[in-house]
């Protein structure tokens, strides 16, 4: 990096704010993603869009890669320093601008956490619908811009339908708004929703507004044990058939139950092929209602058991069950690869087949918990040693398989979690070529010095 | 045109579907926008994909402009051919491909009606949710590249959160898919959401995956009036802030249900200075107890008058009396302008201030409805001749100044209309110069020879 654009970019975020030396450096050199580190030459805190805008604007003159992050909890490894360059955190940003009941939005500031955001928005009888696995430390910067999923994906939809409207600074140093306040607008091409999802690679965003919706009255949850995973599958199947659309369809295999039952202790039967969690929220008898309903398609769909919570409170000790999948099966190793390949909901017991049978060639063991509602399974597989590296390479072949076979079945690569570093060699199977090479052309129309996000999406 | 441009489409699509004579060439010169006409060199019908992808292929070899088109209902001059070229009609692609109840969608050709789709869905029990007033004729081609609105915005939305994934022609001729069966896929740039609203300016849609939702079991209607629009806009705020989110909140100014009442003779009070249309839908007693405690919002903010409709037939007979609004005020003149000017609900009441007050000042009578929930306003102005030039020109000077007070109140030039040729020229004053700047150059990467309709958005 060049000393001139190094200097220049500590002027403008003042030397507190702008760390280079080897300490500072590593905790930036890696995000939630195994295997993927890099160290960036230099990070930098901006205070605000301003000084966003003026470091941009350095970097394209010096042709400084620029990785914009928050958290760095994303999966693909979308916030690692690939080429070098310097890693913007935006976590100074974090202040909720606004809350407006009349109109069910928020105006907010990338840094902000996303459960920040769901309690503010609680204290208000609102709710922020996004609900990802890492809700405590994710940003709503890099849940926008890996348009983050989560669990009530079936009901709710994703990031990207709560996003109204984004200031973003361009890669030239631009600051554009795009949307605003409103749910009805056609005033352009749709740059805020391209720039959801876009993975830091497009623009950086530094304001956001979001909508909200009125708080569900209450909640309840229920869960359904079965033979098997695929049995499981088929319940979920039968109960959107119904005309159901559940706040929570999720599922854990019996690996992820038992990793679950040892870690937490909540009482779960050990003894069941697959757990299925059901749950909705709304008003109190249609909740009921929904419960009731569910229950019945489970039973006649050959579950081993069923029981609803009659209480929040027990409702939220079974989601606790499903959240605490990830952090259950990550205490069996050293290396926990977490993926997300999705499959049209008829297809999910399929899948879970093939993901047995690719474990078993490839000799890992391959657990699955997920999204059944929207058809986005977790296949993750833990590595005792970190310096195993037979079975990591045997993991990452039997990965490469897997996404094969998702794409095979109707299904996509990557559901929630993003395409970054990690998931770009597999993107011309999803996409093909032709897409590629226009996804590269619509990069460079945001960014012709290639300066924002180096090695990821539009690479 | 070139004519070897013209023989070689001709070729592609066969005689009988290439026209070229005045007579053919008439119907193709307008759509639904007043004022805006413009005769293309020739029209073609494609039979499909490939057809397509023939006729852009040879289009960008001879530098012709091509304006896709389906049933030419848009109202604001999308499909004008603004620089002469080759109409392209998408009529013939008219399957619908298949519906797929256990996951929610449908596979459809760009030519089947909104209508007609939503027939098929209703035949098995689910609901095609985007709702535009021109749905009897509106093609879902159209509706997907206008992001088309409609009636039931507030609680479902608009058309671009039903699209999953698309099949398109670039206008280099290349055939992408993008996104595909599933609500959670984040492989790529969001390229479907980027070519809803893109008004047929960065590639041909030729295919679509939509979503659907379960119908809901019933539907229920209510209608309140009030002294003035500014006090129904009140009271839509309440019901907001009570936490409702229904399925209809439209309303109607004194002009309006006038026009309606002499037109449809539906028993409406025309003493009143505005209407209010409320509804919801789902479960039999949700209804019930939202359209209870909407007349109570309704009641508590000095309505004259309340009633429920007790049956769906009457509650299909209130929304018929908001669904000829536009025609009952067309009946008054040869010429009726309408718009779109979108503003945060909050200030739905101000804004219809303003609208009178330009108004009164252009020396003009508008008359305004509209989607009360998502603020999305439709002033209409209704000239009697044709030829009236002055009056013409000041109802343009008015909805000019309309558009100026929709983006000082925070609002939007266009809710759900669309850009165009009629919005244009107001369109750097809504976004900026720098992401007019920045439409450009994603424009040009879709189409580096700038044949797809030319003169509209991205130009």
């Amino acid at each position: 990096m060049h000393a001139t654009a190094r200097a220049a970019m500590r002027s403008v975020v003042g030397p507190g704010h702008f760390r280079e030396t080897d300490g500072e450096l590593v905790p930036y050199s890696r995000d939630a993603t195994p295997l993927f580190h890099a160290r960036p030459d230099a990070v930098v805190f901006p205070a605000d869009t301003a000084e966003v805008a003026a470091v941009l604007d350095i970097a394209t003159r010096y042709a400084v890669p620029v990785i914009p992050r928050g958290a760095g909890s994303n999966l693909c490894a979308a916030t690692v320093a690939s080429r070098g360059g310097v890693v913007l955190v935006l976590t100074r940003l974090n202040q909720i601008l606004e809350i407006a009941p009349a109109e069910l939005l928020v105006r907010i500031q990338p840094g902000v956490t996303s459960a920040a955001l769901a309690d503010a928005a609680a204290r208000d009888n609102l709710l922020w619908a996004p609900d990802p696995g890492s809700r405590t430390v994710a940003t709503i910067g890099g849940t926008i811009a890996t348009n983050a999923g989560g669990l009530r994906g079936l009901k709710y939809g994703v990031t990207r339908d709560y996003v109204l409207g984004l200031e973003a600074v361009l890669p030239t140093g631009e600051v554009i708004r795009t949307g605003g306040r409103l749910h009805k607008d056609v005033a352009g091409y749709d740059l805020t929703r391209l720039l959801t999802g876009s993975e830091g690679t497009l623009a950086v965003i530094t304001e956001a507004t979001l909508a909200l919706r009125p708080a569900p009255a209450t909640a309840g949850t229920g869960v359904a044990y079965f033979p098997d995973l695929a049995a499981a599958g088929r319940a979920v199947t039968a109960i959107i058939a119904a005309g159901i659309l559940p706040a929570t369809l999720e599922f854990l295999d019996r690996s992820c139950v038992r990793a679950v039952e040892d870690f937490a202790r909540l009482g779960l039967r050990t003894d069941a092929g697959a757990l299925l969690l059901f749950g909705d929220d709304g008003e109190s008898d249609t909740v009921a209602r929904a419960l009731e309903r569910m229950s019945d398609v489970c039973t006649a769909h050959h579950a081993l058991d069923v029981t609803t919570a009659a209480e929040v409170a027990q409702a939220e000790a079974l989601l606790a069950a499903r959240r605490c999948a990830l952090p259950a099966l990550s205490r069996l190793g050293e290396l926990t690869i977490l993926e997300d390949a999705t499959v049209p909901r008829p297809r999910i017991a399929e899948m879970v087949d093939r993901i047995d049978a690719i474990g078993a060639h490839h000799g890992v063991t391959i657990a699955t918990f997920g999204h059944a509602g929207d058809g986005n399974l977790h296949p993750t597989c833990v590595v005792k040693s970190q310096d195993d590296a037979d079975t990591i390479a045997r993991a990452e072949s039997a990965f490469a398989d897997i996404f094969a076979a998702a794409i095979d079945l109707g299904g996509t690569i990557t559901g929630e979690h993003g395409v970054g570093a990690a998931k770009l060699p597999y993107l011309t199977m999803q996409l093909g070529a032709d897409q590629i090479t226009l996804l590269r052309r619509l990069k460079t129309a945001f960014d012709p010095a290639g300066i924002l996000n180096p090695g990821k999406l539009g690479s």
